[in-house]
C-alpha cells in the first residue's frame, strides 16, 4: 500500500532503533538502545510515544534486558530480570498496552527453561508482537474506512500513526485507509498542545505520504464543527475500560462534548491490547500530570513569564456514550457499553 | 487600588507610545508611534491588541493623523484626514471599537473650525476615550464581581486585561475586583493558541500584579469544568450583535459550549463600545482569518514540517443562548436577548 512509509521502530543488529521523536520535524535521529534503562528512559523522556509503541517499545526491551541478565548469571537471569520489568512498567502510568506487552513478555519468559539464552525466543516474541499490531492496524483501517462516507471531512488529534504504533497507526491507520479509498475531502489535524503532536508528528506522516492535512488550534475545533466542515472525529485511546470509557491525550474530551453538541460522529481507534477489562470506568484510570514545563516553554523557549504555575495533565478521559464507534482489530463496538465491550473482547482475534 | 500597575497606551510628549505585545513577557519595549502609518501598523501588526486598546489606539492615531494634516495645509485638514481614518479602519477588521473610537473622532472633527490648529481638541476627546475606558472597567469590575460567589474558581481565555484596555481590563478587571474582594480561590487562564495571549499577556500581567494564575492548554478545559474545578468563565468581546451574540478570541465559542454542558456560568465582560447595535447577527461579523504562519511556527521557531497548511481563524461567534452574562458598564444583562440589549444600550452611561 501507498500512503505508508514510516516505521520508528525497528530491531536491528540486536539493537532497538527509535526514531527521536522529540525532534520531529526538524531532524530525524535514531536513539539507538542497547540495554534495559535506556528503553525506560527513552519511554519517559518520550523519544517514543504512543499506547501501542510503547508497549512494543517494552517488549523489545525486555529482550535486551534478558539478554543481558541471562549473560551476567545464566542460572538466574528469569528472577533477575523481574526487575527490570518492574523499571519499565514505572516508565509512564496510562497506556495500558505497556503492561500488556510486559506481561505478555513475562509469561513468555515463565516458560523458558533456565540455563539456556533466551534471546532468540525472545526476539521472535516481540516482533511478533510487533507485526500483530501492524496487522492490526491494517485491519482496523478496512473496519474503520467502512464507516465512513465519501466527501467525508476528518478531525484527528494528537498522533495515532506510525509514530505512535508499529506501523500504520490506528485512528491514523483508518484515515491512510479512507484517503486510499478515495473517501476523504480534507483531513484537519489538531496542533495538540503542548507537546504538538498534532503539529510536529501527525502533520509530518501526512507531508510524508502525500495525504493532504490543515493544522487547527484546540480552540478552532468547536467554530469547525459549526460550521460542518467535519463530519467525523477519529482518533486513538491510551486505556479503554470495561465499559468503553476511554483516556488518550488531553483534549480528546472536550472534542467528544462538542462533537455530540453538532452532530458529528465520533471514533476510537485502537487494538484490543489498549483494552483494560480489569478496570469498571474511566474512573479508575490513573492520569498522568507531567511537568509544568512543557507548557511553559517550547523547545528552549520561554512562553510564559517566571512565576506563573501551570496545570499539566497529559489525558483525560471521555465516558462511552459520547462515543460512535471504539474500532479495535476485534471488530466495531457502535455505542459502546459493558455488554458490547466484553462480547467483542470474547471474540476470537482476526 | 493595587493589583492594578500596568498601563500599555501613553500620550506622552505629543507622541502615543504603545507597550509591544510582540515581545511580551520577555522584553518589556514601547513603540513609538509619530504618524499614523506608524498607528495603523501597529494595530495590524499587533504591537497593541485587544478590541478597546485597539479603538484608544485609533483615537491617539486620528490625533496624530490630524495634526500633520493640518501642518500640511490648514485649510484643508479635515477633507485631507479623512484618508487617515480609512487606513485605521482598514487595519483589523473584527473588533468594533476600532471604528467607534473612529466615528467618535471624526464626528469632532466635523465640529471643529477650519483653519485653528484641532490638536487640543482631538487630544482631549482621545484622552477622554482611554479615561472613559478605565471607568468604565471599574465600574464593570464591581458589577462582575457582584456576581461571583465567595470561594469561586475562575477560568479565562486570551488577554482581556490592562493590555487589551485602556487599562485595568475588562474580564481581567473583574478579576481583579474579585481578587481584591477576597472572592477568587484560583484563577486559570488558557494559554490561547496560537498568539498565545494568556501565556504571554495575561499569566504576566497577574504576576505583575501578584494575583496567583495556573496555566492550561486549551484542551483541558473541559476536563478541568468535568472535575468541578471553576463556577464561571470570564472573558471578553471583540464585537457584540444586537441580539447578544459575541465574536471572540477562537476557542470562545468551544469554552461556551463545555460551560453549558458542565453546569459553569458564563460572563462576557465589554464596553459598550464593543456592542454593534447595527448588526442583527453573529452571523453578520467579518470573521478575520491571520496568516497560517501563526500556527505554523512561533517566534523563529518553526513548529511544523514544510508543506502543511492551517486554517487560522482568530475569532469566533458564540451564540448569545450560551451566555448568562454580559456586563457592561451600563449595567449587567442576564441572558441575553435582543429586547434586552436594546434596553441596556438605551439607558445612560454612569
Amino acid at each position: 500500500m501507498t500512503f505508508d512509509s514510516i516505521r520508528a521502530i525497528r530491531w536491528q543488529n540486536d539493537q532497538l532503533r527509535l526514531l527521536d521523536q522529540r525532534v520531529l520535524p526538524h531532524q530525524q535521529v535514531d536513539v539507538v538502545c542497547e540495554d534495559v534503562n535506556a528503553v525506560a528512559e527513552a519511554i519517559r523522556n518520550m523519544v517514543v510515544r504512543g499506547a501501542p509503541a510503547i508497549g512494543i517499545t517494552a517488549a523489545y526491551g525486555v529482550v535486551l534486558a534478558a539478554r543481558q541478565r541471562y549473560r551476567a548469571n545464566a542460572a538466574d537471569w528469569q528472577q533477575a530480570v523481574q526487575a527490570d520489568l518492574d523499571t519499565m512498567a514505572k516508565s509512564r502510568p496510562t497506556a495500558v498496552n505497556l503492561f500488556w506487552a510486559l506481561a505478555r513478555m513475562s509469561s513468555l519468559i515463565a516458560q523458558l527453561p533456565a540455563v539456556i539464552d533466551p534471546s532468540d525466543a525472545l526476539i521472535k516474541e516481540a516482533q511478533a508482537i510487533h507485526a500483530e499490531d501492524i496487522a492490526a492496524n491494517q485491519h482496523m483501517g478496512r473496519l474503520g474506512s467502512g464507516l465512513i462516507a465519501p466527501g467525508s471531512n476528518i478531525l484527528t488529534h494528537c498522533n495515532t500513526g506510525s509514530l505512535a504504533t508499529g506501523g500504520f497507526g490506528t485512528a491514523l491507520g483508518v484515515i491512510r485507509q479512507a484517503y486510499a479509498d478515495h473517501k476523504l475531502a480534507q483531513v484537519y489535524a489538531d496542533e495538540t498542545r503542548p507537546w504538538l503532536q498534532g503539529a510536529r508528528l501527525t502533520a509530518w506522516e501526512l507531508v510524508q505520504d502525500k495525504i493532504p492535512v490543515t493544522l487547527i488550534v484546540e480552540g478552532a475545533a468547536a467554530f469547525l464543527m459549526k460550521q460542518q466542515k467535519v463530519q467525523w472525529v477519529i482518533l486513538g485511546a491510551d486505556r479503554i475500560t470495561a465499559n468503553g470509557d476511554v483516556a488518550n491525550k488531553i483534549g480528546t474530551y472536550s472534542l467528544a462534548v462538542l462533537a455530540r453538541q453538532h452532530g458529528v460522529k465520533f471514533m476510537v481507534v485502537a487494538p484490543t491490547s489498549t483494552v483494560d477489562m480489569k478496570l469498571a470506568t474511566g474512573d479508575d484510570i490513573p492520569i498522568e500530570t507531567r511537568s509544568a514545563d512543557e507548557l511553559l516553554q517550547l523547545g528552549n523557549q520561554r512562553l510564559a513569564p517566571q512565576g506563573v504555575s501551570a496545570w499539566n495533565p497529559v489525558f483525560d478521559v471521555t465516558p462511552a456514550g459520547l462515543i460512535d464507534a471504539i474500532v479495535t482489530e476485534r471488530g466495531i463496538v457502535s455505542l459502546p457499553n459493558r455488554e458490547k465491550m466484553l462480547a467483542m473482547m470474547q471474540k476470537q482475534g482476526t
